[in-house]
């Protein structure tokens, strides 16, 4: 293993003051916590995330005006603890209540679940919103159902824009659960990602070879094969996209390409280019797009491609200006 | 070799393709050429950029209200052609004259020198800037004196902000070279780049083995050694910095640190938590940060460290909105 770190046990506390000491003017650090939250003022539903860490830089990248209140920092590719996301719920909350965007792993599920009991015991209300957008697999390695990956930086930024401009708790939760039936993703991995605690990738692909639907923990996708060119794996990953929406030509969509932490901008934007073109080709108009690393998976090359159908509203939202570390 | 590629050939042409495509707000591509520019009216000097590509998101990602008014990309890791140069120039003048921003690497320098006597024979006004930030060694594979780096992208900035303001092509010209001296970046590598029609890594390392001061084309660095921890590269770079800057206690300083590519944010925030801690201890202040992917080496694992000595102008250009897809 060849990283840039100090202690394998110690990289998310050093993580987390590197980024809160990099850009104070965007996010602070909840004293003796992993919880990262909003330096300004606010006074709206408080809208909290987190997960394992690994994924930068999702989710503390994404706090800030227009975006989340907090993101708790778990250990890497580990739920962060019910204690914790009840210090982001607490720091956030002002009155109004706090939705929590979770992705669909069951430790998250159950850490956040819990989160909510103990918020609830001191009079905070909260709900939920479930991000479930993986198309690769049904039930996977930590999960029930499907796996919650980058299409939960759009729920942010969507859902962000919401929370500003005053819509309430209730109106965010049933506009979110709508919101995350329709956004879709699928990626391809190149090679596995490496947990400093362990040392080792968590899986190995030949030096010709490819997995299609990895998962951003390096669970396992649906088909190993040779490595192809961009355009070939585009057409693959379009064709599940497309059976999923079952889309008709005019259709407008939102197309979010993300690198998994080791792949170059350059390799994404080309996958970009052939997506669309295939998107296109097809009457699909993308009138949102949005390209590089937001939702990683440590050292993994890859990516994934997240299609999102559009509404006025929803494109809007996509479009309202932010202050945050990397949207 | 494993990238999300088509041709090797064409990876240019493909990635330029599909920055404007994902970009059309920010972003155009000047026809039948790799020059991109920006979309919006302006009326200042032009401030052009460019060089090998590879190193994305430079310079195209800079381009933008703020920052650069167009950006050439060559082949990979090769310079740009004086015809290609000329076409960003003339995409770019408004009849205030043009400042290139070049890297101090032979085939640019010639290159961008050839671009602007193709301007002056059209009465276009051009100056350059030469940016040779990097500290590691003197001398290069491609380099006459010391290479440029991610330094540049600090340049494009602060010159960016001067030139919206309205400083002339003379002023910007001496106010970038008084900058440049004040700008020092050091690397370390953990991996080399494999260049797509190269099809294998410029450089190899074992895998317990680091090289400090290597360049963004995989030059050489300065010493090899077996692998250690964030804390000693921090300490090494630092010494290294420190020795050029030659700094009191009290100074105020703007710290950037540069993933090559293929290095997780994680690490990056890590790395930089390490430096800014060695450079606090040393009673140095660390009034702007920045971490992230900003001058890559296509797939190389590793980092850069710049510094710039900073002033209250520099400082106040460096924290200017921009309307550009990357800053």
């Amino acid at each position: 293993m060849k990283k840039i770190i100090n202690q394998p046990k110690d990289v998310v506390e050093e993580m987390v003051a590197g980024l809160v000491s990099a850009y104070p003017d965007y996010v602070k650090q909840i004293p003796e916590t992993l919880v990262v939250s909003r330096t300004d003022d606010f006074d709206q539903v408080a809208l909290v995330s987190g997960g394992g860490s690994g994924h930068e830089p999702s989710h503390a990248g994404f706090v800030g005006d227009g975006m989340l209140s907090a993101a708790v920092c778990g250990q890497v590719f580990t739920s962060p603890t019910p204690d914790q996301v009840f210090e982001a719920i607490k720091a956030s909350d002002k009155g109004k209540g706090t939705l929590m965007i979770v992705k669909n792993y069951s430790g998250d599920v159950m850490n956040f679940d819990m989160a909510k009991d103990l918020a609830e015991i001191e009079d905070i209300e909260v709900a939920s919103v479930l991000v479930d957008d993986d198309i690769a697999v049904e039930d996977s390695t930590y999960t029930q159902g499907r796996r919650g990956v980058a299409g939960t930086v759009l729920v942010h930024k969507i859902l962000g824009a919401l929370a500003r401009e005053g819509k309430n708790l209730n109106e965010l939760t049933e506009y979110g659960k709508e919101l995350v039936s329709d956004i879709k993703t699928i990626g391809i991995a190149l090679s596995g990602a490496t947990v400093p605690e362990v040392g080792k990738p968590g899986f190995t692909l030949a030096e010709d070879e490819m997995e299609y639907g990895v998962g951003i923990h390096g669970e396992p996708g649906y088909r190993r094969e040779k490595i192809k060119t961009s355009r070939e794996m585009a057409e693959e990953i379009v064709s599940k996209l497309k059976a999923e929406f079952d889309w008709q030509s005019g259709e407008s969509y939102g197309l979010f390409v993300n690198g998994m932490g080791a792949t170059p901008l350059m390799e994404l934007f080309i996958y970009f280019n052939d997506v669309k073109n295939l998107l296109e080709a097809d009457g699909i108009t993308v009138d949102f797009s949005k390209v590089g690393n937001y939702m990683t998976s440590l050292d993994m090359a890859g990516a994934s491609v997240t299609m999102i159908k559009l509404t006025d509203d929803r494109l809007r939202c996509l479009n309202e200006p932010v202050h945050t570390i990397a949207w």
